[in-house]
Order: structure tokens, then C-alpha cells, then sequence
């Protein structure tokens, strides 16, 4: 997709701005249109800052408002009668559009009880978690008070409407809204980076079918040439990395047992901070391994 | 089951000892006929070389009428029809008793076309292998010339036999026959021997269900009380540990994230030796592990 | 040195039993002699304690005699107009009889010193600490107030009793007044236990030279066919395994830059608890490795 | 020092670009007389390229003539006579300003023994060698034939000439001349980067004081901020990292035992490339560490 400058948004017409922002805020369009008078913006994160406390300085009312006009979560009735072309994308990266029967009843009756017991739709930003990460955030959410649920909320917003911009901006700076995960493969039995090693980042699910997330294979460095996930926040769950190394070392004409001691290596770890950097690295002979969290 | 001892084998009546020896060879009494003249013997293993050079000293008919006595595996009409005890047991061991109707079928198709080819049905020591392994033995030796599976099938008969005394009579030697898979669990973190840590053995099926064949907690060393398998051979196949060290840690108080990096560890390996001794350890912080084939 | 049994000190004339045990405490025969009513004993260590609550129960003028009947450390006057041998052959093992002139001159200090302030000799069981923990300790004990100093004294007592007895009495029980040192070298290039690695364990000096306490080579199971340490107490101290690795790989013909990666390889450590077993493996490829602290 | 451009060099009068190269080869300017018609030049490569095959297409005599131009190594004579500044500093980064009067001799019998067999001084590039690797190779060397030896000679002069070029011209070009060696530690117990850590850097000398080329401290990403050499080659040898980690667990009120197991780390490790990138990271907690040959 292409994005636009900030030079532009600063420029343009105050029509053309709102209409570029407008789904920054789900179908709340009047957010941009009085951060227009605040034009010229140094930075994404002064845009963020600034439509963000628009939306905060509203009477009460109206941030009821701006709650109220969040989809359901995993609403097959909402979906067909119309989301913002955001909201549909953000649900499908979470997995939402490919639920169970089940899994959509869950979703159904969490939602018919939080609507029931705050008056407002359950806001959560789904970029930042997994799908079983959204249910026990539901479930939890669920048992707090009316005033945390609001906060709660906008806090939400804040963070659905900072990966919006980011998708619509071009952004000089470092976005601290994104987090990456990366991995290097080192052979200890020859002290050199392993290359060729095919690598599977799969998300894995308490139910059902657990998630490839990114497939790539090392380069000479013993690296992946992009890391594994960039460019996006690390949605909060439990991952299994898995890495071919029977078939690279018998590349190596490493005469192997039948079947080998190692073939494909799993490492299970959980991801609790969606802007941090992991780096699992694995150092590795085809009869032991190490792995750790690096930075 | 109480065993006999090799005192009282070699001095009972003739009757008797080829009563108790009766099924070491399927359906071949007349094997531990002949051996009943060579005693007394010094050791289980000297009994075992007895019997397996009556065996072989036999005419080639009566070698293949030795080898015809087998029972085909996993053939639910057999079964109907009666085995002995010890096929039973021993196929039951390797889960043949648990397949699928695909996987029935398969068995069904494979001994349809060995016996098609060779005239005999395919003899194989089920306790030294997987399902998985089975088949994958089996395929292989489909492709044999007749002469060498006239061979495989001998071998394979000298080792059921072998495990078949082992179970029957009191040795007082170490057996060879035998392998031992065993785990230690290390806390890096503080230095101690971890306890406490669940830990599961997970026989890894390429379709269909895994099975748990071990599970244990570490005692004050951090070792299991007793080896995850010993007192039988190591079935070649692919295996999984779980060591449940989220748990460990938190009963700990290291205040973990949420959720934690590391919660249950899997170490999934190969066993190509059945006689082998093969010991697995896990050397853990709540941030990093190392583990390798000791012995 | 030949040790007698337990049932001959039982059941031995009272004479001969006090002859025995006449060293346990440096020149005071008359513990041993009052200890003789108390026989027969069930247990070295019941014996041991009998020893001790006989020579705390005395008045304090004969503890005060007791703990004033011992020497010096590294008096070459004393140690020239004769000392036990017990205490000559404690002395020596942590390398007393080897102090440079300024050590000796640092020794002459301190003895005074705290002959000066305290009245008696410092007292400390020479066999649980290497020569700089002995000066450590001498200078620590210099500060502290003239009661705590006689329970250390006393406590110092104890420790040389048990070890002396140890020494001289067969025992059948596991004495916890010893420690072990072990080593493991695990070849995790080829994932087997690496055999006939050179081991050298030093004992570290702050100054002067450093002490070589024992050498080894690996056996089959990549052990020490004896551990490093055992049958005495580990001294308190600062020590360096040096694994000969280099060696061991060219053996198996793994070719080797020139120099190598890894040649010799130091794992240095302190070793707090006397009594305590550690055990100091190394996982080791051409280019890698791991040490840790096991049990 | 400050450096001469490429674009400098490319477009002054012959005589300041004579004059600016005249040391690259040892009191043969008339090397550089020639390469001055060959400019512009693209790149230092390109430049150092000319300046080579213009010595290697010289007459047999010449060569040997800028052979012999060179100094003998450690001669306290020839020193005091007058070198170029270029051997003198040379010379003094492989310490050979610090030989001990035995060292010195060695050298001297070397240097006599080596001219000779040759006729002509032994030449070695000493900033890609330690003290103890070019008394190795001076002694190996002595031993080829004498056309060896003229090739021998002329490659290291090809490499000394690289290396005074490369301190000489500013380069825009990464220079494959040169060597990295870098650490990085990570603290396992607590899953971040160890911060904090002083860190020393020793050459290994086989007799007489080792040297310490580098101190350092890690930063909050528990790395070097300048790797602990770069910028020129790697000296052919033994080394020992030295990792402070008992003050900085203690920095972390890690309770330790006293002493604590770990407190000083060295890793030793050798060195046989000068132009490769060597990483060797520590993995640590106290009780733990690993360390393997990254890049």
C-alpha cells in the first residue's frame, strides 16, 4: 500500500486531511477534523499525540461515542454487514477469520456478557496478540470495573490508532510501536555460521491449528536475510520455532545415525512484549544444543 | 511375573524344561527339546547361544517351518484365531493393538505382498522398534532378495528369543539386550540440582495420536527415581521430552513474565540403538537451556 | 597408614585406647582418657561426639589449656623444636612448609598479633582451606572479640578431631566431613564421552606460585576414574581445572587451524563449602563450550 | 595521524607523490617513482595492486636488492643505527622493544643463522603476528629452501606495503587487510545483556609477562563499544578474555557464597587468521557459562 508523507498531510487541503485520517479513529471522522487546526506536524508520534488528545479532551459522551464504534470481535452477523476495511484487516491477522464453530461461540458469549454487564463493545488492539492471547485478555477484562474498562479502552484506541497511522505515514523515525524477532544458527561442531538452515515460526494454539507465522532459511551469516517478524508489534502468545538441522548437517556429509540423534529442533518460548526485540539464537552440533533470549 | 532361575532350569525334569521354554521360539517346543540335552548351562546367555545354534544347526525346512510359526503383525483375523501370550504382549507393546483402520490397512496391504513374495511371513522383534519404525523396516525389507529376509528373519527371531529368556528367567548378569534412556535437570539460575520439574516422554507417530510411554518427576538430584525406559531395549523412533519448567520456576518465586519465555521445554530426538545407553539432560534458566546426547 | 576398627577400640584396655586417641586433641590425652568410660561406641561419629561434649564440659581453665596447646601456623621455631605429627602433616597439606620468606614473615605477624590480643594461637582446621583462605580467615578472626574468638577455637577443634579420627578409625558409615571434586568432558562434536583428556586441577595463589593438587586422564566414560578431590575435605579456595582439549581433537584427527581454536581450556572457580560435592563438567566441541556447576 | 586522499594523490605533482609513498616499500622509493605514471588510481586496492606488480616485474637483482633493504627484526644494532619510522613502530606493536636479554639473543641467533643460509634478512609482516608466532615461523621458515624463501619474502613485503598504504590513504572501501575480534555477554539468570562487565584482553606469551591489548568495560546492550581490536589485523596467537562477572552479579545482589563459584572467566583461544572477524560471546550465570567462536 502506498503511504503518504507527512509533508502532504501537513499540506493538503483540510478535506484531504480528514478524509486520509478519517478511519484513524473507527468511524469517528471528527477526530482528525479538529486535528486539523493543529497542522503543522514535526512527527508521526506529534500526529499520534495530537488526534490522541483530541479524543481524551472530549466530553464524556462522546468518548462513549468513539468506544461504542468498535466492532464486536470474531462477528460473523457485524462482518457482513459492513466493517471498516481496517478492522477487517486487523481481525484476520489475529486469525479471527478463521475460527471454529467453536471458537466463534466463545467470541459470541464474551461479547453478549461484556456488552451486557459495561454498555460498550469489548476494544482490544488484536495486532498485539494472539488469538488465545484475545480470549484470556477477554476473560480477564471481563471481571474489571466499569471505570478500568473505559480506561482500558482508550488506552486500546491509542494503540490501534499509532499501527493506523503507521500503515498510512511514512515515517522517518524509528516506530517504538513495533517489535522484531530474529534468530541466528551457529554449528558448534564446525565453528561456523549454519547456513541453509530451513526455520519455521509456527504460533501455536491451545486449540485447533496452531499458526505457521514465517518460513525462511539462513543465510551465510547463519541469519535470516529479514528477521523473522519486523516491521509490526509481536502479537503477545506462545511460539515453537523449529529448525531443520538434521538435514543441514547431513549437507555436510555428517554420517548420520538412523534416524539422527537431532533432526528438527523445537524451541517452544511465550512473547509478553509486543514492542521488544527477541532474538533466539540457536548454537548447535548434531548432538547438543543452546539456546537463549538475546537482544 | 515370577521368573524361573537357571539353577532350577538346569535341574528339573526334561518335561518341564521344555514347558517353560516352549514359546521362547513361536510355536517351535521342539527347539528347547533339543537343548535340554546341553545342560547345565553357566549363564542366561550361554542358554540363549544353545538355543539359537539348535536353531540354526536345523535342516533348511524345518528354518522355514521355524519362521512360517510367526504370526503376521497387526492381522486382526490372527488375533481372532489365537497367538501366543508373548506375541500378543509384544505387538500390544508397540501399539499395534491401537491402530487405526488406515494404518490396519497398511499392515494388511504390507503382509499381503511379503508373504506373496517370500512365502514367509515378515518376522521382526516389535519391541526394538516404533510403529513408525516398523513400518519403515518393513518397506525397506519388502526390497530384499529372499536369501537376505531368510537372514533378517533369523536375526530377528534370535532376538525375540533373547528378550522372550530375559523376561523368563532370573539373570544375574547385566543384560546387553537391554538400553536405558534417562534425564537430569540442572537449574543454571541458582546452581542446584532442579526438583520437581514434570517431566513426559512422548513416543512421536508421524499420523495419528503420540503416545506418552514415561512420565516422572526430577527427585533432590534433579534425576528421576528410576530411568525414563530401562529393563527393555530403546524402540528405534523419534521422541519428545517435555520438562515442565515453568512451574519449577514459578514454585521458585522468579517472578515471571506473562506469559514466561520459557514454560514447557520440548527436546525431541532420535534412538537408532536399541542396547544403547542414552542419557538426555537439560541445563536451565528461566531465559536459556543446553542440552545434549550423554550416556 | 593402617586404621584400626571401631570393636577394637571398644573392647582394647583402657591404656591402648587412650594410647589411640592421645592426638586427637594436640597434647591432651586426658580428653581420650575421661572418653574411655563412655565405651563401647556404636558409630565413629558417636565416638567423636562423645570426644567433643567430654572436652566442653571441662572448666575453662582446661579448655583454655586445650586450645593453648596448639601451634603456631608456619613457625619454623616451633615446627624445629617439634610438633605433633598430626599437625605437621596438616600443616604441609595446604602447603605451609612451601611459604615464601614474606609469607612466613606475614605468618609471624599475625601470629603474634593475635597471641598479643587474644592470649592463645589461633586455631584453625589447616585441611579445609588453601593458604590464602588460611591468611583470609587470620586476618578476619584478628577483629573479632576475645568470647567469639574461644567458640571459633573451640569450633576449629572440633573440625581437627573429626578429621583426625577419621584418619585413624576404619569407618563403615559415609563421613560428612569430606568433600568431592569431579569432572565430566563430554565431546559434543561427536556425541560421545571424550576419553584420554590430560586434566590438571590447580589451586590458585594470590601470590607465589600456584600449587598443581592434582592430574588426571579421562576414561572411556569421559571421567576421572577417581574424582579429582575425595577422602578429605575440599579446601576453601580459589582452584583452575585446564582441560588438554586441543590435544584430544587432533587425536581423533579433526584438522586444526594453527593454533587451534581451543587448546588448553581454564575453568576457574571457588570452592566455598569443604564438605560439599561439586562436580565441574565440560561439554566441549573444537569450538565451543559449556561449564557449569553440578552436583 | 592524519591521512593523505586518494584524489590527493591522484592529482599532485610526481614529486610530493614520490615522496608521500616513498616508505611503503623500505628505502625503495623508486618503486613509487614508477607506480606515479600508472595514476589516477580507483581505489587504495587499485593503487596497492600497481606498487606490486611494479616490484614483482623488477629484474631478479632489484628484488633482491628491496629484500635486503629490510631491517633484521629485534636488533638493538641496527636500531640504534636508524630504521624507517614505519619498522620502528612495526616492530614495537609486536613488542619486540620489550624482549627480555634472552629474547634478544634468540632473535639474534636467528637473524644471523637466517642471513646466512639466504643472504638475505628474514622479512614478516610482525603486525599479523605476536611475539611468540613470529619466533614460530622464524624458526619454520629457516628451514625452506631458498626459492621458497624470495616468494616467502616478497608476500610479506606485499603485506606490510598493504598495511603502511592503508594507515598512509583514507579509504572509502571496507579493507579485507584487516580483522575484528568482539564479545558480547549475556546474563542467562536474568535473560538481558550483562552491562557492566570489565573486560581484559591478554596475549598469551609462552615465556616472560603476557600483554594486556585491550580493557574494556560492556555497555547496556553487553557489548563492546569498539570491538576489542579492529582496525588492523589479528596477530597470529594464543589470547585470554578475562570476564569480571562476580562483580557484576554482586552489582546485581546476587547473595554469592565467598568465595563465589565464578569471578574471573578466562577464555583462551587462539588465533590464526589475522584478516577474520572472530566473535566470543559469554553466555553466563553464576553458576554457568558457555562460550563458542561466533563471527
Amino acid at each position: 500500500v502506498a503511504k503518504v508523507s507527512l509533508n502532504w498531510l501537513n499540506s493538503v487541503e483540510r478535506a484531504q486531511f480528514v478524509s486520509a485520517l478519517a478511519n484513524i479513529f473507527e468511524h469517528s471522522a471528527w477526530i482528525a477534523e479538529r486535528a486539523a487546526d493543529e497542522r503543522p506536524f514535526d512527527s508521526v508520534a506529534d500526529l499520534h499525540a495530537s488526534l490522541m488528545s483530541t479524543a481524551a479532551a472530549m466530553p464524556p459522551e462522546q468518548i462513549s461515542s468513539l468506544i461504542k464504534s468498535h466492532p464486536d470481535l470474531a462477528s460473523k452477523v457485524q462482518r457482513a454487514a459492513g466493517l471498516t476495511m481496517e478492522s477487517i484487516s486487523e481481525q484476520d491477522s489475529a486469525g479471527l477469520d478463521l475460527l471454529s464453530d467453536a471458537e466463534f461461540a466463545a467470541f459470541e458469549e464474551l461479547n453478549d456478557a461484556y456488552k451486557a454487564k459495561f454498555d460498550f463493545p469489548f476494544v482490544v488492539c488484536v495486532k498485539r496478540l494472539t488469538k488465545d492471547a484475545i480470549l484470556d485478555t477477554f476473560r480477564t477484562r471481563l471481571n474489571n470495573d466499569p471505570n478500568l474498562e473505559q480506561q482500558n479502552a482508550l488506552a486500546e484506541i491509542k494503540r490501534i490508532a499509532g499501527l493506523r497511522l503507521a500503515e498510512l505515514v511514512e515515517a522517518s523515525e524509528a516506530l517504538s510501536i513495533y517489535g522484531t524477532l530474529s534468530t541466528h544458527v551457529l554449528d558448534t561442531r564446525d565453528g561456523v555460521p549454519a547456513r541453509g538452515v530451513a526455520i519455521e515460526l509456527i504460533e501455536l494454539a491451545r486449540q485447533g491449528k496452531s499458526r505457521t507465522v514465517a518460513t525462511s532459511v539462513t543465510n551465510d551469516d547463519g541469519r535470516t536475510d529479514v528477521p523473522l517478524i519486523c516491521g509490526r508489534p509481536l502479537p503477545i502468545g506462545l511460539y515453537e520455532l523449529r529448525f531443520h538441522v538434521g538435514a543441514y548437517f547431513e549437507g555436510r556429509s555428517v554420517a548420520p545415525s538412523e534416524p539422527g540423534f537431532l533432526d528438527v529442533i523445537p524451541i517452544r518460548f511465550g512473547i509478553s512484549n509486543p514492542e521488544s526485540h527477541i532474538h533466539v539464537p540457536l548454537l548447535v552440533s548434531p548432538w547438543s544444543y543452546t539456546t537463549y533470549r538475546g537482544s
